[in-house]
């Protein structure tokens, strides 16, 4: 029998779900559901733009809808549910939600059903920037490991900087939570009915990740460091667990009354879950010397190195985490907080009238007729703060070279450049702390959807560039995952080696620098560096790496005053 | 006889002729024309942002059109020639235009009609700042007096620069001129039939402020330091006088021919020309301790101090000459390169249409609904240079705080907030040399519409602002001196202070600085005055004072490529 797989995509603003063939990873069936909540399915703050939560609800309803459509679109093909062999799953993250003491969302009881701080948050999500600073500046001093595994940063995008946050600014919430799950793993526990508390598996992509958890210090951070934090949180740390999961692990099987929900079979496996980066860099064939670059809305640049490989700290990258992309190796994630985000804001937010029409295509059309360095202009790509290398999400946009001609085209032009400069600072310093980087694979709706914006990229990192064969590659690696915990036996694979070698490729075009607009570029990144070390780093007097903060300090404290 | 005096008023767009009374100032007719040539005026290259030119016939036909009209006007109210007894102009500069061994321009040539080389080399343009930067090096090597007076640095939107940039990029034109004259000396021999080179009067405001004109060095630069730029501007050197004339003096009476052409009566005195900031100073009333604030496209900071005061040089000043404003005071000048072109910039080129309208009002409805520091955005105003303190054309505006929500009515308001710190720098800068500032008047387009812009000013100021009582300063100040060279035996007045004590005075209306939003723009005014030494000045390393230069250095050479 030809065998399925299925691969559930929770994204910022939908989820997913993707059935494929698991001999060839070709897709058979796909639905996508768009959150019912908030503003694209983000709960937002207007007095406060760090805000962004998501509701529960729109996770399982978003499951119900999507497999069940796949799951119809799959009948009318033919394939029925005895096919389909495995699960896998990716979400967004860290996006941990409070849960009571049987494992539900606190957002099931009508008391916090809408309360924002109950609900799940998103990793976009910026209001603990003060707890992440306190995090990096106590683990600096009492556990310094839990940093040099997280770039040196602790963000306020990740586990424990929220989760205080929430201690600190909804006391009513944190005290109602008997612990916090990152959606990656209360999905899978979901449909394998092991969401209790004492049952559920946490992944070691997310654990890792986010939540300083490394096996040389035996798991997640010590009660000791964690009371230096806050004591409630060292109580939380009794709930959580020593060990953690990959990809290669299932988690359980799915329960009959999901099996009967969705119009599966009971009893076939669930992966352990990941981030959307991790499985997507795992979809588009993530191995050692190949970096993936999911271009979306933001960035991640996702690549692995043997576990036996002797790898260093790396300065500024968001983690270096054992099996968390790929069982067998280390897994590297660095990233940009926003790419296609800053596109869109000027497009949607400002949505420049002028000669140009206003749209991605209009400003497309008139970027693609500038040449590099033609308009003057540089701009940095912190609009919602920087990944990588500077770990610092109160850093903002900045764009410089105006002058009284300045155009839209330019300014869009400018930014796509900005964000490509970006991605080259991660690229180089994967190579300064040495690790190879043979080819560049990329994938996400940026890679696929403008051609324009990916010769700019292989320009400015002057690589070439390849595409991921799959548009849904984050749904694909979950899917690769289902394939591979439900094994050879029932028509799945062994490993995920043999699992890339059958379900991934890329695309026959590839972006190729074009070497006139590479040496102008060489010039202009020389510049963005420059300003890019001005305002993201204190190396000493002179610069203005104290601006964006100040800035940021004054309008918290005018808003705070109203 | 009730008299009445002509203001004849050349801006950037338009021309405007304004009759009103000697003994009150009031208006009793005005007609404006606006430029036939180019865009709005000004002749473009598409090719280089930097070309900004003008159509001596504009000049010509604009006179015609305003002052007949005006004339027509005043007829109507009963108001004959016989009434108006003396004409004083005002132009933009520094404005030169070539023109032949009879003073006749060039363009009158028809083998010059359509070259821009040929006509007015607008005050805007900046193609000179080559030989601007050749002029300072030279004059800091050989005769740094030349620098003192006109704040350090020489600028490409002045005299020598012009002249000796068009004989670099269009020899045919240099060559062709006999010499070069501003059009605020150019209109004045016009009238009074003296625009031969051998007869026309220069007036110490053009040919102090931006010819390095000074009684101490005997007049213009001497031949020996101009051949070091050229030999060819010492040879231009021997058709320049010796002597400039203020705009008490007068040049000439009106000819027969411009009598008739015009409406007029032959024979009335017309004043010395003087540039538009300037003479607006006078028609707002400026004296010793009254700082004179032109707000419209640009923005022009106009003092005076009493020749017998002993002023030191002041870094940065655009000038400081004797009797370049007043007759008897010394004339500082200081300005900012654009001000209300920002916001035109903002409203017409990127023309923003998200949720506020794109316009000047639905961004000035959201603008002011903002507090001060709110946004968390910070802008540098130099779209187009910065003329004080840094007098450097190759600076560029820049935007810091962007982040994803950043909304086009925040941006407005810093940008808004960026010329108000502009201004300060200014008014500190006067401060710290010892000019006292004890009242600022404000007057063009800005501070008569746009009550948010003078809140704004008055907060980050942090000083009282009085708003000049007539809406046409310019043309008044002309007429002032119109009224001033007539003398009292004509119905005028008997000096400056005679007329500006019957003609000039302010509104009722002061804007007064709230004191909450002064608190905050003190701390945004000190982030400003770091941004503005990062990218502006070279105190040492670490700084990025080169970026700006090194952008435009990659944007001239790729466009030079093409």
């Amino acid at each position: 029998m030809n065998t399925c797989t299925l691969g559930i995509d929770y994204g910022t603003n939908s989820v997913r779900a993707l059935l494929v063939q698991t001999a060839s990873g070709e897709p058979v069936a796909t639905s996508t559901w768009n959150y019912a909540h908030g503003d694209a399915g983000i709960i937002l703050d207007p007095q406060d733009p760090d805000v962004a939560r998501q509701h529960p609800d729109d996770y399982i309803e978003g499951l119900k809808q999507t497999v069940r459509a796949v799951v119809a679109e799959a009948g009318e093909k033919g394939i029925g549910p005895d096919a389909i062999i495995g699960i896998g799953v990716d979400t967004t993250g860290s996006t941990p939600i409070p849960v009571d003491a049987d494992g539900e969302p606190l957002t099931h009881d009508p008391a916090f059903k809408e309360d924002p701080a109950a609900m799940a948050w998103l990793w976009k999500d910026h209001t603990a920037h003060a707890e992440a600073a306190e995090f990096t500046a106590l683990a600096g001093e009492h556990r310094p490991g839990y940093l040099a595994k997280c770039g040196g940063t602790y963000s306020s995008e990740w586990f424990w900087a929220k989760v205080l946050r929430c201690r600190r600014s909804a006391p009513h919430v944190f005290e109602a939570a008997h612990t916090w799950v990152e959606i990656a793993d209360w999905i899978p526990a979901l449909l394998t009915g092991t969401t209790h508390p004492d049952q559920v598996r946490r992944c070691i992509c997310a654990a890792g990740h986010k939540a300083a958890f490394h096996p040389d210090w035996g798991g997640y951070p010590d009660a000791e460091f964690l009371a230096l934090l806050d004591p409630a949180l060292a109580d939380l740390r009794q709930t959580l667990p020593d060990t953690a999961c990959t990809i290669g692990d299932a988690v359980g099987t799915l329960t009959e009354s999901w099996a009967q929900a969705l119009g599966l079979r009971a009893g076939i496996p669930v992966a352990g879950g990941a981030f959307d980066a991790h499985l997507g860099a795992v979809g588009s064939g993530v191995r050692p010397g190949v970096l993936v670059k999911i271009l979306g809305t933001s960035c991640c640049d996702m690549t692995v190195a043997p576990l036996s490989a002797d790898l260093p700290d790396i300065p500024g990258l968001c983690g270096i985490v054992p099996e968390s992309i790929l069982p067998g190796n280390h897994g590297l994630e660095a990233g940009q907080s926003a790419v296609g985000d800053i596109f869109n804001w000027f497009v949607n937010r400002i949505a420049p009238g002028g000669s140009e029409a206003g749209s991605h295509e209009g400003l497309t059309e008139a970027a693609a007729g500038l040449r590099p360095g033609e308009s003057g202009l540089l701009a940095l790509d912190w609009h919602n703060g920087n990944r990588t290398v500077l770990v610092d999400q109160r850093l903002s946009g900045t764009l410089v070279g105006m002058n009284l001609h300045t155009s839209p085209g330019e300014i869009y032009r400018a930014l796509i450049e900005a964000t490509a400069f970006g991605a080259r600072v991660i690229m180089e310093r994967f190579e300064e702390y040495g690790v190879t980087i043979e080819r560049v694979v990329n994938c996400g709706g940026i890679s696929i959807k403008n051609p324009l914006v990916m010769q700019i990229y292989a320009d400015i990192m002057n690589r070439p560039l390849e595409i991921s064969r799959s548009s849904e590659t984050c749904a694909l690696g979950a899917a690769m995952a289902g394939a591979v915990v439900a094994g050879p036996d029932a028509g799945g694979h062994a490993d995920f080696d043999a699992a890339a070698q059958a379900m991934t490729g890329v695309m026959d075009t590839v972006f190729t620098p074009i070497p006139e607009n590479a040496a102008v570029y060489e010039r202009l990144y020389r510049l963005y560096r420059q300003l890019h070390d001005t305002f993201g780093t204190s190396p000493g007097p002179g610069d203005a790496q104290n601006i964006m903060k100040d800035l940021l300090a004054i309008r918290d404290e005018v808003k705070g005053g109203s």
